[in-house]
C-alpha cells in the first residue's frame, strides 16, 4: 500500500524474535539424517524424481567453526492466494544473505510464477525492504495462480534462472505451489542448473502440514481474525438474544478453520466436514440435527445460536459431493457458452445420475444455479462461492415450518448468514506469524547457502517458546504421494484434512455436547501487537 | 459472556481517563443556562410536555463548595441494539452514586423497557460491575425493542419507579429511546414522581447527533471494525488484483458508517444515501456510474476494485423508496399471511402505482422476492436484509456485458459481496468509547443529584484530549420535531441525516475521485488497546 496507518507504520519497526539456531548465521551446520521416502508410492516417485527423490532431512545445528558464505543471488515469488506473513519471508530472506555476505542480492518476480517464466522481476532493496517489514498482502512483488508445469514453461523457468545466475528460488506457497517446487527442483538437476528450489509453507487453510511440517503461515492470523468476528457476533447474540447466525468460513476442502475457529470461540455447534464424511451423513441429516438444535435450544427459552460451516462442507456431503464431481465432468464436457439457466438445466440433468438427480432436485433454485452457472474456466463448480449457509438457513426453515404444524417446535427462528475469508488473508501478521515468517525466510536462505534444492523450509516445535524452536528442511518429494487429477495420475504434496481421532478434533469433540446446550462463547477480540505476553503472543489449538 | 478470554480479561482493569470536571464530583456545580425551544413545532412540543418543554442546558461547573449528595437509589436499562461501551456507562452510573454515598443502588432493568414495565430488575452489586468494566455487548442486563408507550405502559412504569422508590431512570437507547425517555420524563412529572429521567445517546449507527450532542457512543468502535474488515479486504484486493469487492455495511438510513469508513479506508468507490437521494439518481444511473468506474479502471489494467454501500442506500434510490412506500402501505394492508410468493407478487404488484410497477419490474427475482416475503411484524419491508450489494452486482454485470458487446468494454469483472454489521455492535469498546461511555454514566449520576429530568446526558469537545471534555445536559425536547409515523404526528427526536454542505462530507468529496483512479487504499488493522496513544486513542473523522 502506498499510504500507511498508524498502526502499519508501527509495525515497520517490530522486531521478530528469532530461534536461538538462528540468531548467529555465521555458525550454522546443516546436518543431514537418513535417505528419506515418501508418504506413499514411493516407486513411481522415484521414477519421476531421480534426481531429488530420498534426500536426507537437513537439521540446523550450531557449530564452532564459522560457515562458509558467499555472495548469494536469490529470487522469490508468492504463489497463490495470500496469507497473513508472506512480506516478512522475503525480509528474513533479505536479512540473512545480506549476513552472509553485503553484496549478495535478491530479486522478486513479479506476480508469481508468471514472472518466472517471462523473466519479469524487481530488485529487493533495503529500502523496499524495510517498507514491507510485518505488513500484510503480497503487494510488495504480488502473486498469481499460474504453474510451472509444462514442459515449455520448466525450460524458460531454467532460462530465467540461467539468465539472472540465480543461486536460489524460493517460492512461498501452499501444497501445490510446493509440488510445483518439487518439480522445478527435479528439472534444474537434471539440466544440471545450480539454482537450488527452496519452498515455503504458506495457506490460511492449514492443509499443509504433516509429520514433518507443523503449520502453515497465515492460519494463525487468519483463523484469530475470523474467530475475533465470531467471537463479537456470538457476543451480540448473547445480548441480543433473537438471532441465528450461521457463519460460513474460508479454508477451501479441509475443515481446519472451522475447527480452530471453534475451539477460539465455542459456537453452539460447527460442522466439520471430514466427520460429515466419516459419518456418511446427507444433506437430510445435516439439516434434522440442526433443526434438533433449534428445538431443543427453543425449549430452553434459547432462540439464538451460533452454527459454524466450512467452506469445504458442501464437497463432504456424500450425495452432493456426488452431485458436484458428476456436474464437473458433465459442465466441463459441454463447454461453458453463454447459455441460459433453463438451457444449462435440461442438459445437465438429464445427464445426471438417479442419485444425483434426486439430490439436485431436493436443493433450492438458487442452489441449483450457483451449481449450474458459477463455474470456473475449466467448467468446475466454484465449491467456495456455493452459500453453504444460506443453503442450510433455508433448509433448516422448512424443517421448523414442519416441526411447528406438528407442535413439536414452538420457537421462533431469525437467521443471518455470514461469510469470513478475505478479511483474513492479507491482514497485519500477528506476531506468531511475523516471527515465523521471517524464521522461515532466514531458515530458506541458510539451506541454499548449503547447496540443498529440493526442500521446505521448516521450523518445529512451534507450540514451545521461539528460542526452543527448531529449523532445518523437508525433502519435497517426502510428503507427496500420487493422486488423481483430472483423470491423469499426478505427483502431489498430499494435503491434510482433519484427523478425527487426534487434537484437536478430540478436545472439541469432548466440549461440544455442553457447548449445544448452555452458551460457553468465547470471544478473543481484536488481535494485539502491543502489550502483556500472553494476549499479544499465542498460538493456535492446532499446534497442541 | 460467563468465560472471558485473556484480553477481556485485562481489559476488566483498563482505568478510563475522565475528563477534569468529572473527577470530584464532590464539587460540582449544575449551573443551568437559557430557556430552551424545539427544532422545529415548538407549540405542538409545548403542549404535549407542559412540564418538561422548554427546560435549560446544564453546563458542570467546578464549584469551591461541597455538593449535597445523599445516597441515591437508581435504575438503568439499554433500550433496542447493541453500542460497544454500554456496559462502561452502567459503571460510570455506579461509581458516581457510590462515591455520592456508599448506601447508593443501582438495579438493572432486564431486558430493557419491558423490565421497566414488568418491574423485572437485578441489583447492580460491585462484583457485578467489576465483571463488565470495559466489557462489549449488553448482557449484564439484557435489551429489547419494546417501547414504554400506551397509556397502560406508562402507568405500569410508574408503578415501579414509585415501588422501588427510585431517584432516577437512566435510559441508555437511541433516538427512538430518548424520545421515550422524554415521555417518560414528562407523565412522571405529570403525575408528581419524583423520579428523574436520563437518556444517553447510545447507536453505531451514529445518527443521534445534532448542535448540542457530538457523537452517540458505539459509533467509533463499529466503524473501526468495519474499517479493520474493509481495509484488510484492501489489501487483498491490491494483492490480487482481481475481485471487485462490494461491501454493505449497517447503519439504518443514514450514510454516517459508510462515509466514515471510507475516510478511513479510502475504497474506490462509496455510495452515500443522502447525496443520491439529493441528486435524484435513480437505480439506472447509480449502475451506470459505477460500471463507468469499472470501465475507466480496466482501461488502466485495473480489474479490481473496492465499492462501499451503505445499508440505507436502497431507500434514497428515488423510485425504489416510492416503491418500498407503496409496499409498505399495501403489505400491511394486505396481513402477513402464509401466501405464496407469486400470491404475494400478483395481488401486491397489481396494486403499485405505474412508476413503481416499472421499478419493481426492472429488479431481478430475487430482489423481487425478498422486498415481498422478508417482512416485519408489522408487515414493512426490512430494509436492511436487502441485499443492496448483490442487487448492484447483478445490475452491473448485466451492464457490463452489454457494453463488451458493444465493444465499449474489454476487462474482467469479479465481484464479491460483503456484509458488515452485527461485528461491529458489541466488541470490546474501544478506548475513546471506553472513556466516553464511562464519563456518560458519571455525568448522568450528576444530573439526577441535581433533580434534572427529560435531559440527556452529554460530553461536548470530543475531539480534543479527554481533559478538556465538557460535560452536561441538554433537555430532550430540544431535539425534537412533529414527524408522521404510521399515519400520525409524532413527537419525534429528530434523525441526523449525513450534511452534504459540511464535514466530514465535504473533504470526502474533495479526494474521492483521486481514490477512484489509483489505489489510495488505507488498512487501520485492528482496533489496539495497549501502545502509543496515537494508536490506541484516535476520535474519528466524523469528529472533525
Amino acid at each position: 500500500m502506498t499510504t500507511k496507518s498508524a498502526l502499519q507504520q508501527a509495525r515497520l519497526y517490530y522486531h521478530s524474535k528469532l530461534p536461538m539456531i538462528l540468531r548467529d548465521l555465521g555458525h550454522i551446520a546443516c546436518v543431514k539424517g537418513d535417505a528419506t521416502s515418501s508418504i506413499a508410492d514411493a516407486d513411481k516417485l522415484q521414477a519421476l524424481f531421480p534426481k531429488t527423490f530420498g534426500q536426507p532431512i537437513i537439521a540446523l545445528h550450531h557449530k564452532e567453526q564459522r560457515t562458509k558464505a558467499h555472495e548469494k543471488c536469490i529470487g522469490v515469488l508468492f504463489s497463490g492466494g495470500q496469507a497473513a506473513g508472506g512480506h516478512n519471508v522475503i525480509c528474513g530472506l533479505f536479512d540473512a544473505i545480506k549476513s552472509f555476505n553485503p553484496k549478495s542480492s535478491l530479486v522478486g518476480f513479479v506476480n508469481g510464477p508468471k514472472g518466472v517464466v517471462d523473466n519479469d522481476i524487481i530488485t529487493i532493496t533495503q529500502e523496499l525492504v524495510d517498507r514491507y517489514r510485518n505488513q500484510g498482502g503480497f503487494d510488495m512483488i504480488g502473486s498469481s495462480r499460474t504453474k510451472i508445469e509444462s514442459e515449455e514453461q520448466l525450460k524458460a523457468a531454467l532460462d530465467t534462472a540461467i539468465a539472472l545466475d540465480l543461486d536460489g528460488i524460493v517460492i512461498i506457497g501452499g501444497d501445490d505451489s510446493n509440488t510445483n517446487a518439487a518439480v522445478l527442483a527435479e528439472f534444474f538437476r537434471q539440466n544440471s542448473c545450480k539454482t537450488c528450489i527452496i519452498g515455503v509453507p504458506k495457506t490460511i487453510d492449514g492443509d499443509l502440514k504433516n509429520e514433518q511440517v507443523e503449520l502453515s503461515f497465515g492460519f494463525d492470523t487468519a483463523t484469530r481474525i475470523y474467530s475475533e468476528l465470531i467471537g463479537n457476533i456470538a457476543q451480540d447474540c448473547l445480548s441480543a438474544k433473537k438471532y441465528y447466525h450461521f457463519i460460513k468460513v474460508m479454508g477451501r476442502s479441509a475443515s481446519h478453520i472451522a475447527l480452530e475457529c471453534a475451539l477460539q470461540t465455542h459456537p453452539n455447534y460447527t460442522l466439520i466436514g471430514e466427520e460429515v464424511a466419516a459419518g456418511g451423513k446427507g444433506l437430510k441429516e445435516l439439516v434434522c440435527d440442526l433443526s434438533d438444535l433449534v428445538v431443543s435450544r427453543a425449549e430452553k427459552g434459547k432462540n439464538y445460536g451460533i452454527v459454524l460451516i466450512p467452506e469445504g462442507l458442501i464437497e463432504f456431503i456424500p450425495e452432493i459431493g456426488q452431485l458436484i464431481r458428476e456436474l464437473n465432468r458433465i459442465l466441463t464436457k459441454e463447454g461453458i457458452g453463454d447459455k441460459s439457466f433453463n438451457e444449462t438445466k435440461n442438459s445437465a440433468v438429464g445427464a445426471l445420475s438417479a442419485e444425483s438427480k434426486e439430490a439436485f432436485d431436493a436443493l433450492p433454485p438458487n442452489i441449483q444455479e450457483q451449481l449450474l452457472l458459477d463455474r470456473d474456466p475449466h467448467g468446475n463448480v466454484k465449491v467456495a462461492q456455493i452459500e453453504t449457509e444460506k443453503l442450510l438457513i433455508q433448509l433448516v426453515r422448512e424443517e421448523l415450518k414442519v416441526r411447528k404444524k406438528k407442535g413439536s417446535y414452538k420457537g421462533s427462528f431469525h437467521p443471518l448468514p455470514h461469510y469470513f475469508g478475505y478479511e483474513g488473508r492479507a491482514a497485519l501478521p500477528s506476531n506468531f506469524d511475523a516471527q515465523y515468517c521471517y524464521a522461515l525466510g532466514k531458515t530458506a536462505a541458510v539451506l541454499i547457502n548449503a547447496k540443498a534444492t529440493g526442500y521446505m523450509s521448516c521450523l518445529n516445535n512451534l507450540a514451545k517458546p521461539i528460542e526452543n524452536w527448531q529449523a532445518g528442511g523437508v525433502p519435497l518429494t517426502m510428503m507427496m504421494n500420487i493422486e488423481e487429477r483430472h483423470g491423469k495420475e499426478k505427483p502431489v504434496i498430499k494435503k491434510a484434512l482433519v484427523n478425527l481421532n487426534k487434537e484437536p478434533f478430540v478436545t472439541f469433540a469432548k466440549q461440544r455436547q455442553q457447548w449445544q446446550n448452555e452458551d460457553h462463547y468465547l470471544s478473543p477480540g481484536p488481535i494485539q501487537f502491543f502489550g502483556p505476553d500472553d494476549i499479544t503472543y499465542t498460538t493456535t489449538h492446532t499446534l497442541g
